[in-house]
């Protein structure tokens, strides 16, 4: 490995300039030609990817890595089918490239049209998930973008494995699809070193990275964003919280299914979009903690409260910490709040911006917390883990942006473009 | 003045964001109608702004500035009219905060909304043009954010008279209009300083401020890019270009009208969408480089060109560094190429991504050219000089982003929110 990786991460960021050129001239037939092709390569290699998922299983057990981390990185027949289908479900989206956002004609005659292009070239960090590789790697070529990787070094094995089968496929093109001699294999790139000095080169290569998604811990994104020349969007982790309203007559087993499925639906509650804090309006209280709580417990969660809820159930005690703290894991904290003011400021001091809830029939109440929680996506009566690409009907996303520019809360490949506008005369001067 | 900025940029911040808390609250009728007090108020005070504008004027002739920025900072009875039009049209603008951008119901019933909200807090760094001071204001009170701004030095005593008056008036405003005690006079903020030593601090706010919008010279960017937590939309100098293409049968004389103006409409040509370079193809280059040149020449224009333009006509010869500049006065640099590809690559390698006319009545070539030329406005026959969000029926622009994220190109009121899901379900579980 090289001490200086400046010529290192140089040819990767030339390479992927390169082929998002490639990638510009192909039609969107010959994008998703060569995403099913991933998708077969993908089922055809399922023993190798096992294997090397098998070698990130086993590094990660004998350096006892938290039980729901181990069990985000397996990989087994089901994940690599699925997989499979991602890629195949990408492939079959409407595509985003050359969409006409807006169009019209000024009164001097000048017609004005807004069309969708790809960013360009897109460096992704991510940990844990070996699906989100292939998630990502699809998306970037739908959305007709270069992506250079950058996983975790837990799952690095299995990404290399992926990426592997990836390059294979895309250099297996028919050389009519991509219309020159230029490989696409470059579309898609893995950064092949754990090595942490190398990130500070990578951040630096404005001139031909256009965007940089860090998605993961809080001080690995502080880092990007310090360091980075090229513009960031922040996909901080999830601390997602339920508020209860006083108006809850007539809904009190859907708030208590709605808190258990929030923490519990996600194995290990390993997930950006599970909840950590449930805050309770003391008119409620009484009734619901007791209720929430034991349920929470016969789900196997550890609960915590404060000294309010400590009255009400046996549950161990919360420290300021814990308010800001995301468990990724079977935790939750529960806290009595004397109004929705308080819990709105609360989850707008204490959250991520990421997705909080509200359950209530008061459509008042609705209302004024939809409107003043400042979260990327603000849910009403339903479970916070619909936060998704997926169930929002975008399709595959590339993360949950916690940042306010350009895309917030889940992001699709439609969010990997921008646009350019097309002005077009007869002439005219002004 | 303070040597420690830390204290004064803390409390500019602090209050920013809680003045963008009381703005939220407000309909879009109360933040026109502030608009309206403040443009009349522009109107009463007339005096006092031109009096404070020949203090910079004073400065900018002592200090040698150049006569095309002079002539942009200058104010006078008409353009300190047009500043209170400018105010009163963006207050008849659409309101974009509240609008639903994307609504659906997902097959489970879940029903999705993608709501404008206003982004929160901008800081904006400027140069020049005193007008830019109330048009950013009006368009960042319309959008319902605070502003924090930072003018250029040179207009330091007409920003600051400007934002006095636009103070005055906010504080006038009657407290039903704001529904509480807290003021709106920290919606709009100036840096009451030219020291450079305040940058950094203000660049390190990302718990208060959610953009930063810098609008000027190379250096003042990459600066700001170099310093800042804060996401940043840049808005670098128009390095623009005109190709004349071979197939221009017929469209001479339209050609000759095109360069004029978009080299000339602007007084001393000190404006970012003015043509820097024109870029002739090898076929039409012995008819139209000597009647473009002449053209120019009778406008007042110095002309430079390369080897093979220097053999049609008299001009000084350009050296590489022409190809770079944004002359931001009457110069203009002529290229003969042998290529279309010739001129986009000159365009992609030299361009500042910002506005490129192709004049053509190919068909093909210009499909390729607005494909493959990597700018936020392509051109079509007709003046680069069109670049500008009032002639794309935005309404008064903050800027031209030449970044591509979040907005490209001319950027209006709505460029200036972000959008929140709202998913609103019943009792729904994942």
């Amino acid at each position: 490995m090289p001490e200086d990786w400046t010529s290192y991460v140089e040819t990767i960021g030339r390479e992927a300039r390169r082929a998002s050129e490639a990638l510009a001239q192909l039609t969107d037939a010959a994008r998703s030609a060569a995403l099913r092709r991933i998708a077969s390569s993908i089922r055809e290699h399922r023993a190798g990817l096992l294997n090397a998922n098998a070698k990130d299983i086993d590094a990660a057990l004998q350096s006892g890595l938290a039980p729901a981390l181990v069990e985000r990185l397996k990989l087994n027949d089901k994940r690599i089918e699925s997989m499979a289908v991602g890629v195949e479900q990408i492939a079959s989206q409407v595509d985003p490239v050359g969409q006409t956002i807006e169009g019209y004609v000024r009164p001097n005659g000048l017609r004005i049209e807004k069309r969708r292009v790809p960013l360009g070239v897109i460096l992704f960090f991510y940990e844990s998930r070996p699906n989100v590789t292939s998630d990502a790697a699809a998306l970037c070529i739908k959305s007709g973008n270069a992506v250079i990787l950058r996983g975790g070094k837990e799952a690095f094995h299995s990404n290399r494995a992926i990426v592997g089968v990836i390059k294979d496929a895309l250099r297996e093109m028919p050389s009519e699809a991509h219309g020159s001699a230029v490989g696409l294999t470059n579309a898609v790139q893995l950064i092949e070193s754990t090595d942490r000095a190398l990130v500070p080169h990578l951040l630096k290569l404005d001139r031909y990275i256009d965007l940089v998604i860090p998605r993961g811990g809080e001080s690995l994104i502080r880092a990007v964003v310090a360091d980075s020349t090229i513009p960031v969007l922040k996909h901080y982790t999830g601390n997602c919280h339920i508020y209860v309203d006083r108006s809850i007559a007539g809904m009190e087993q859907q708030v208590r299914d709605i808190c258990v499925n929030a923490k519990t639906s996600y194995p290990g509650g390993a997930v950006c979009n599970a909840v950590e804090h449930i805050l309770v309006h003391r008119d409620v209280a009484e009734t619901m903690v007791p209720r929430i709580c034991e349920d929470l417990k016969t789900k196997g969660v550890e609960v915590r409260g404060d000294e309010r809820v400590r009255k009400l159930v046996v549950a161990e005690a919360t420290t300021p910490q814990d308010w800001d703290t995301e468990y990724l894991a079977f935790i939750v904290s529960l806290k009595v709040v004397d109004s929705i003011d308080d819990a709105i400021d609360h989850i707008n001091r204490h959250g991520s911006r990421h997705t909080d809830a509200i359950l209530s029939t008061d459509a008042r109440a609705i209302e004024q917390f939809t409107k003043r929680v400042d979260s990327a996506s603000v849910i009403v009566n339903a479970s916070t883990r619909f936060a998704d690409g997926g169930e929002y009907g975008l399709g595959a996303e590339i993360g949950i942006s916690t940042d306010k520019l350009h895309a917030r809360g889940p992001m699709g490949a439609a969010d990997l473009t921008t646009y350019k506008w097309i002005v077009t005369g007869d002439g005219h001067v002004r």
